[in-house]
């Protein structure tokens, strides 16, 4: 069974700076680096989000050739683009947020179509939780298999509507820190077991370049990171590993600790290719068979 | 072939205030902490280093009763013990020395003996560069393997001594900021390959809580660290992960990727026991079986 992917996210404009050089101003956002890491493991797969009449049409054109359904992306006449501006610190570890332009996202109302009303697996990128849960409230699958990837920002300003969004999902995605900031753990592994408290059956935990862990009742998982030789830009690099853990997800029959541990690998993969170029430059070129040749090279490191 | 292991490092006193508590003057030291690993897998072993006559005589019976060979602790008359206190910052990621008192430390000559100038691996902790090369020069076995652990301190006040004594040996177990100060590599695998370059086949990278890296010419393990659920003490965690490793190795016929790979395993176990209690009391009561059981769990994690 090949289940169609629900991607909701943002598709926005970004403007990057790293310690390599300036990006320039970008095509990027959650929904895009989502949908062309999932792309790479099918093409059944649709983004809603919402866009000023500035995105590039070539821009949409390029996910339309990688099968990317843009058919729900709403395109705002008179509208301007979501635009954000960063500055990474010198280790890439963390970064500062130079200018949010929310623009068209100000008044984004998602309407699932019934094409996709139906996907046996829905991504909900970062994005306000009250529209994450308004597209689970249009599924019609009742076999569904709902991933969530949020961020601290959600947890200062909307908790109680995102702890009603985390409820309903079957596997939360998120950073080290956000896990921690969620439920006062410092142990990840402390914190991944309340986390799985608050609803989800599955938990993963994003570590950067250390990696990621997963849990549920009775099993965990950790897995490095692959070691790339130069980092570029950090940008997109969780929305990637998330994109790559719900399109390989897509292809499987059922979604065990067996697969959630292949869905990790080539989700490491896929954010190791994205964050070796500025913006989703690192996610053009890239291919499923690029990811096999590394993860052959990878499973040489790890096992 | 049972090789026989020969230790260097320090026998001193600790006083550790961690986030946790005080653990008080205690015993410890990185051949302490060494050989108590070590001793986990062979009961030929024996430690050179230098104590004051404060040094509990039921301490040193202590590591007697682990099959630990004391005949080159040199114990000098009317002398102090080597003493450090330190205070670890909240996320135990660092920590700040409070005192050092280098007292015996100061006229340190190591000799081996007859017994153990034949070893086949010799395990050369955190000292003077000088005192670490002296022990090599009075190696018998041509055959011998030796592992360096150093620190930073070295890096800033006897650099050019240190890299001569790098040049000499088959393993290099580092820390992270230690082989990044090392080589002005940021990216540890680049900083690991450079490494390579300075004379020892093989190098092991610590990253703490994050795991350990390993490269040779043409292969690299990545190993993450076992995920423990109280850290209460850090002090000693890279001594053990050392020695687990010297002591394991000791009972192989070669020393290939696999043998290391296995090693860095038990070394990681071996240090996982080590945080969860302070000083040395996470290894007073640790046997191999503990070890294994411990093992089959961690394998269960990362495969």
């Amino acid at each position: 069974m090949k289940n169609k992917v629900l991607i909701t996210g943002t598709v926005a404009f970004d403007d990057i700076e790293t310690p390599s050089g300036n990006s320039g101003k970008v095509i990027g956002g959650a929904g895009t680096y989502i949908a062309l890491a999932s792309s790479l493991f099918t093409k059944k797969l649709a983004v809603i989000s919402i866009i000023g009449e500035d995105f590039p049409e070539k821009e949409i054109k390029f996910l339309n050739s990688r099968g990317i359904d843009t058919q729900m992306i709403e395109k705002v006449v008179g509208g301007k683009t979501f635009y954000w501006k960063g500055k990474y610190h010198e280790n890439m570890n963390s970064r500062d947020t130079i200018t949010t332009e929310l623009n068209v996202l100000e008044r984004f109302n998602p309407i699932v179509n019934s094409e996709f009303s139906s996907s046996g697996i829905i991504l909900l990128g970062n994005l306000h939780p009250e529209v994450q849960g308004s597209v689970i409230s249009q599924s019609t699958n009742p076999n569904r298999f709902v991933i969530l990837d949020t961020m601290n920002f959600w947890m200062d300003h909307a908790l109680s509507e995102l702890k009603s969004v985390i409820k309903k999902v079957n596997l939360i995605i998120i950073n080290e820190e956000e896990a921690q900031q969620l439920t006062g753990e410092a142990n990840i592994f402390n914190a991944g077991e309340k986390i799985l408290k608050m609803g989800p059956k599955k938990v993963i935990i994003k570590k950067g370049e250390h990696g990621s862990v997963y849990l549920d009742s009775s099993q965990k998982y950790i897995l490095p990171a692959f070691p790339v030789k130069t980092l570029v830009d950090p940008t997109g690099a969780g929305d990637s590993f998330a994109g790559g853990i719900a399109g390989i997800l897509s292809t499987k029959q059922e979604i065990g600790y067996k697969e959630i541990k292949e869905a990790m690998q080539y989700g490491t993969l896929t954010a190791s290719f994205c964050v070796e170029n500025f913006g989703v430059d690192g996610l053009r070129n890239l291919d499923y068979e690029k990811l096999v040749s590394r993860l052959k090279i990878f499973k040489s490191y790890i096992t």
